[in-house]
């Protein structure tokens, strides 16, 4: 069987160097693929005029409905990524093979967790959730009772402000859009708005922050300026229209859209009102950064404008020149994304990626960039920018400003949360990817 | 421990009879909710000035993470209805619980089927599909291939034709949301456009439709006019995300946006253009129906303007007279919702309810709407509007056009398709709500 050969692409124009294509290529025509087989070819060399065979699944009936289905067995390498199987005493990861899915919503199955004590299998019937402090009249909630409120909906992306950590490093961590990108997923969360509630509980002018805990066994705390209670924090019930995932805070948890993925608190069962931080071992160890300039990086919220090239990425490997679509994801804390330009030259030239659809605030955005890669060295790097007018800095920006680590380093004692820069795929001539700095 | 009392709502703008409040209430605040107990309420039965207790999951660490999560086994009943689960030799049929979801996104776990043979368990590296006849080169193109093409993501409702078609009926048949509404999803889809692989095959100026085939035993086929290729038609490869669910087509499938969902070939392996319909078995006998002029109702596509509350609906209870939050989906074939309509005194008046995030074209929107039900009886109806114009009918003025069945009836012989108008949810003095017409 023969594959079609490229065809010149010179017509379609060229929006960067390096064979960046325009946006709307595929409106003029004329895009050369190298998919298809034709059906000519295959006769050719044996196969019958009718190409289509007779497999088993032709033949004979299929199996039966499963109440609640689960992707195909040939899928079984589409997992998240798990450094802690066997749930030993420290924190766990499970992150998002981002390379091998596509659009804007992470389905439920591979959303990302990091848990510090396991994953607790909560009986919703006993769980519940106090509000109290600088109340008048401190309230207790269980899930039955939530589900008597109203609610919100909205899709929003969720990012642990550790992602992306290894990109404070002075050399390239080798590791694939999985490793080093998974840990943000997107989802369509429901819930009641958290200031219904504390209004029914009547909070005292004097109080400023809220402190949220989690029921599970290492009670994470968090403390969280209570005008986000009053812009658009939900207590979280639902997770892409069911029930919240068991390593996603099932029963219930704080939903900040927008902001560091461990404020979010899982397994909610405080909100205590008070006039102040609460200084929290989170807060005041694990997500404080040391700052190049002596002073300490502590008490940031918004995840800013990032994006990330999931295709092609390490691990994914090019098969020969010709046409390669280039896609990835943008998002924002601050918003929506309004643009994403893509580079195949470091960041020489640039082009405007299409984004997917209608772009919403606070949430993923599919962006796509049709390239005509010419088998020669390249380096791919998107950029976005948000509503609010925000830019993701360069990798140099970023650095001067918060610093660097050297490679390997313990993540704790360097700057390690909050990376929103630019991430760079080198492709080599043999259409291998790997992550470079450029 | 006592529950909170209703306060007065008196001050809340009505905005219809029977208790239908502004959908802007909750900005107003004064709304009282019949969730919350109050702490005091609880230490005066005898409860701990500290509510919380210190279950098990509060003080041991829990389980691992499992590479692909799944709900909780307290969830264990939500889930799809399904009505062959011995796979026996006809059609079976898996129903989403629209009654226990919320927001847009239906989980994959939960996307309705309806498989004529099955669930068919295809090997992707086997499956091929064709594109041939009044094409100028035929082609095959295996999963591997169609991954090298450009494609789109869009969040998409996709809706069985037979959806709702127990309303046919001249008696309100009794069931829940899911028995009647069940065969109705949304997801974020992804796939190539059909038009890249048409161009690349080259279609004759004689092509005017094509006609698609499943792979799968019964070897489903359906004509589509050519032009649909040309809007938006894609060849589904994802689905939120992740792989098709073998249910709903694995590896691949024709996704129609807001066309009948028979016509979304699943298992899609055959792709032949025509110069007119193939008036094969399905198109011609299963989703043909008689109209009361004597005609046929045939070659329909759109899946028009609809809605339908998911809660409160038969099966769920009021647990007494206070606020309530009415709930629901509005979807149109023909783009976005632009408004939903609600009333709880069977449509004698009506008041608008608040749509969630923003309304995408040709998929579910959420709408909302407050409500003090007084404990009398109320009927609850939703009705939606579309950006094409288009009024979602009343029962009566539907089956003036289309015919009405008696109950029960062989659903192949009568009216069965397309059902669209507005559904009513009655509610008694006690708060059962069963299936009513108004």
């Amino acid at each position: 069987m023969g594959t079609i050969h490229a065809k010149s692409q010179g017509h379609i124009p060229h929006v960067a160097s390096n064979g960046l294509l325009d946006r709307r290529a595929l409106l003029t025509g004329g895009v050369a693929f190298a998919g298809a087989v034709s059906v000519s070819a295959a006769v050719s060399t044996g196969a019958a005029a009718e190409p289509l065979t007779e497999p088993e699944w032709s033949l004979f009936p299929g199996g039966p409905m499963p109440p609640y289905q689960v992707p195909s067995s040939f899928e079984k390498n589409v997992i998240r990524l798990i450094d802690n199987p066997n749930s030993l005493p420290k924190t766990s990861h499970a992150r998002t093979p981002h390379h091998q899915l596509a659009g804007v919503i992470t389905p439920n199955g591979l959303h990302f967790n990091v848990n510090h004590g396991g994953v607790p299998e909560i009986d919703p019937t006993k769980h519940m959730l106090l509000i109290h402090g600088l109340v008048k009249r401190p309230l207790v909630f269980t899930v039955e009772s939530l589900l008597k409120y109203p609610m919100v909906s909205r899709i929003n992306f969720l990012e642990c402000g550790g992602n992306s950590t290894s990109l404070f490093s002075n050399e390239p961590v080798q590791g694939g859009v999985q490793e080093i990108h998974g840990f943000a997923s997107c989802s369509d969360w429901t819930g009641v708005p958290l200031a219904v509630l504390l209004d029914e509980a009547g909070v005292d002018p004097s109080g400023t922050w809220f402190i949220a805990e989690g029921a599970d066994a290492p009670h994470l705390t968090r403390s969280v300026p209570l005008s986000k209670a009053y812009d658009d924090a939900i207590v979280a019930l639902f997770q892409n229209g069911e029930r919240l995932m068991p390593g996603n805070g099932y029963p219930m948890r704080l939903f900040l859209p927008g902001w560091e993925g461990n404020m979010n608190t899982k397994y909610l069962r405080r909100i205590k009102v008070t006039d102040g931080p609460a200084l929290t071992y989170h807060e005041a160890h694990t997500y404080t950064d040391p700052l190049p300039n002596g002073q300490s990086f502590q008490f940031y919220f918004v995840q800013e404008v990032k994006s990330f090239i999931t295709s092609p990425s390490p691990g994914l490997q090019l098969a020969g020149p010709g046409y390669v679509e280039i896609t990835g994801l943008a998002y924002s804390g601050n918003g929506r994304i309004t643009k994403v330009m893509v580079s195949a030259d470091g960041g020489q030239s640039w082009g405007e990626a299409a984004l997917q659809g209608t772009p919403l605030p606070k949430a993923f955005t599919r962006f796509r960039m049709p390239w005509h890669w010419d088998g020669a060295p390249a380096v791919l790097q998107s950029r976005a920018w948000d509503e609010a007018g925000n830019v993701q800095p360069t990798r140099r920006e970023f650095i001067a400003l918060r610093g660097e680590t050297k490679s390997p380093s313990k993540w704790s004692d360097f700057p390690s949360h909050h990376f929103n820069a630019i991430t760079s795929w080198g492709v080599n001539s043999m259409g291998e990817v790997s992550h470079v700095y450029a």
